[in-house]
């Protein structure tokens, strides 16, 4: 097959002339499709529905230390639901605070409290003339709309095929002081689906930071998000890897069950040193009296342990995996050895990260939404919306039905030969090698 | 009756002899009762467990809007919500944000915002040298340990029987610019049971702060917890009356089911002005994609509309009553006319404030601790924790048995008692005035 960079003025313009008119064809159809954000299914919701059942009135709502999950109390969570998410991120359940529905929200007020009370006892950061995060990207948008709303300057670092670039990061955090943390995602990453490696783990780990509060802002949102059962990516658990390397209170680690039981009626955790958690409850028992105990029962006694756990992400692969494979199977057959851009085949998490020639993403967007169809905005995926190469495109594949992504995708991929056409003709009347 | 006041030393010695004698009797019973938090009892909680069996596997978990409540999304809370809540508090819905399961975390995150980011445009209060809080005393505790947290200054405003001292509160207002705001729970006030008169409310609604970003945090914690059906305390809806005075934004008001269904799993919300409501979902959309849906749509299925809400708290008036009657009954029979403390009876909310004669309060709660009865520390009702005159007693009359109530509140009659008489005597001594 011959990539567009080989084709001529006349052999582009045929091209997309073939291209315009199926283009045509789907915008005749009138559609309204959305592929923007990292929503569980209909079909995917249905799956936890028998939650809704564990906790009815007849029920005991009592822990096994005697807690009544219906009072006042408990300020940590009910030590059955840390042993559950501690199983789910492989951490000690004391090392674990178990909050409301929002690891988010959890990580928002992370920054906040850093902002107006510093971290274990280092300066306040609104009292520091400068603050700053190193942002992978492409990562995270809310990630990002966070650190942006507490006026912290954000800097970018490449994300490799291994996670982020490690020498940029090892050089920064050691040589800036106003650098107080970095934004990971690092296992199935949001948008590009890459599990940090072994390696770059174990760099995280051994940083040298010149900020004593420095901290690692490990997002673990897709932890057991596979979409196989043996063909599955490994993470270094980071906690005890700062430990081993004399580290140990130099990392955040975040989860929720949003995208296993239900998105906004889950429960969200932390997990991170003992010294970090004394901290952190220094200023929660301010906040709150406790978080929803009941809502913690009721995912304990659904999922039991984490066998449970697993077995429940085995169905959400079953709905999901087709939806991913389709997807990098259409791109594989209509975009590989084109020249046209690339992207990773991720082994879970809920995004595909597709990297256009450079100038391009605004413009498939574009298209896209003038076919119907509803794309996260092109530079949603970086800090302050700015895609400095405007290459990335961030597609979430969970929500639409199979049928209705199928044809998405049919139409992405006429939108970006499209979108990478128009460039290369420009480039090339920019040149002077019209076809005139 | 003589009050111990007009008793000479020999009648006090020998009411003393009496009392230590029957507090001997009871401090030999070994007793562990508590009185310290405003906890619903068990039998409390039983009344909400239908709420557990109205969303069951089989239920249609979708608004009448479309929406589905298992799904992300919907940052204010869902229009049913609103609406049952709006009407709890007498508002109207487009004026009610609805959050997670706690009122405490909305006002520590109103004031977090405040600190970070500033009220409405104005200067973010952590660039300020100072802000400054009226705390309307004797108060609650986790709204002092809040403003306390943030190193704002708190400023005792005396309580009357008509709700906080307005001379007071209009002349600081009007002339301090670096105070912010008041905390206040306008009925059936914790600890005192106190509901600000139309007087109050009327004259709140018409201060003229110095500052632009002062606001009232109006705790509306005990809007439907009467202990009467006919005999209840009105309060002057504060939002409306702010409206007609020209000060619509100077309000946030707050409330919560915690008292209603399950403390830690009900539903808070916060309402305030269009203006203030736009403020602060600036800085929401950056915290939460949205709070539990699942649970907001489980109570407005269970309680339908605001009659049931009544229909409910009815049967929690049923089983708080007898107990507050019998505390005050006893206070009534045992204390009246003695001279030793003064106290109000309440018409609903969660507390009894006793008030000791001066410097009394710490000396009855060590004699309680010390017969097995555990209170709240004398002070707590204080910012700092400091009762200048060492006075008030909160009593917490839920959690515990009648039985076991009735056993503390004889105690208490107690050890009032002892301590008015120890403080009488080194009074007569001191005066020279000994019994020798």
């Amino acid at each position: 097959m011959k990539s567009y960079q080989e084709m001529t003025m006349e052999e582009l313009l045929a091209e997309k002339a073939i291209l315009k008119a199926e283009y045509k064809k789907y915008q005749a159809k009138d559609l309204h499709l959305d592929m923007s954000r990292g929503k569980p299914s209909q079909e995917q919701l249905d799956l936890s529905m028998g939650m809704m059942d564990v906790l009815g009135s007849d029920a005991d709502l009592t822990c096994d230390d005697g807690t009544d999950c219906r009072n006042y109390g408990v300020l940590d969570g009910i030590q059955e639901a840390k042993e559950l998410l501690g199983d789910m991120i492989e951490v000690n359940p004391d090392n674990i605070i178990i909050y409301g529905n929002s690891s988010l929200n959890v990580m928002y007020d992370t920054i906040s409290r850093s902002m107006t009370h510093g971290v274990m006892g280092n300066t306040p950061w609104c009292k520091l003339d400068k603050v700053k995060f190193l942002c992978p990207v492409p990562g995270y948008d809310r990630h990002f709309a966070i650190t942006e709303y507490f006026g912290i300057e954000m800097i970018n670092v490449p994300m490799l095929s291994t996670g982020p670039d490690m020498d940029m990061v090892e050089e920064l955090v050691s040589s800036d002081e106003a650098i107080k943390g970095i934004w990971c995602v690092p296992k199935y990453s949001n948008p590009q689906g890459i599990t940090y490696s072994d390696e770059t783990v174990r760099r995280f780990a051994r940083l040298k930071p010149a900020a004593k509060d420095f901290r690692i802002y490990w997002d673990n949102a897709y932890c057991v998000h596979h979409l196989y059962d043996i063909n599955q990516d490994h993470l270094i658990e980071i906690l005890k890897e700062c430990k081993r390397a004399g580290n140990p209170d130099m990392v955040y680690k975040f989860c929720s069950t949003s995208k296993i039981s239900f998105p906004g009626s889950g429960v969200a955790a932390i997990a991170t040193s003992a010294n970090n958690l004394e901290d952190i409850k220094k200023q929660l028992k301010n906040q709150t009296i406790g978080y929803d105990k009941v809502n913690q029962l009721r995912h304990v006694r659904y999922f039991k342990d984490i066998h449970g756990i697993t077995e429940h992400m085995r169905k959400h692969a079953e709905i999901l995996r087709p939806k991913f494979e389709m997807i990098t199977d259409t791109f594989e057959r209509e975009l590989s050895g084109l020249g046209v851009g690339s992207w990773y085949t991720p082994k879970g998490g809920y995004f595909i990260a597709y990297e256009t020639l450079e100038g391009c993403a605004k413009d498939v967007v574009a298209r896209m939404q003038k076919a119907g169809v509803t794309m996260t905005p092109a530079g949603a995926p970086f800090p302050y919306g700015k895609d400095p190469k405007d290459t990335v495109i961030r597609i979430a594949p969970s929500y639409p039905s199979v049928e209705n992504l199928k044809t998405a995708t049919e139409i992405f991929v006429i939108c970006v030969k499209l979108a990478s056409i128009k460039k290369l003709i420009a480039e090339m009347e920019a040149a002077g090698n019209t076809a005139e």
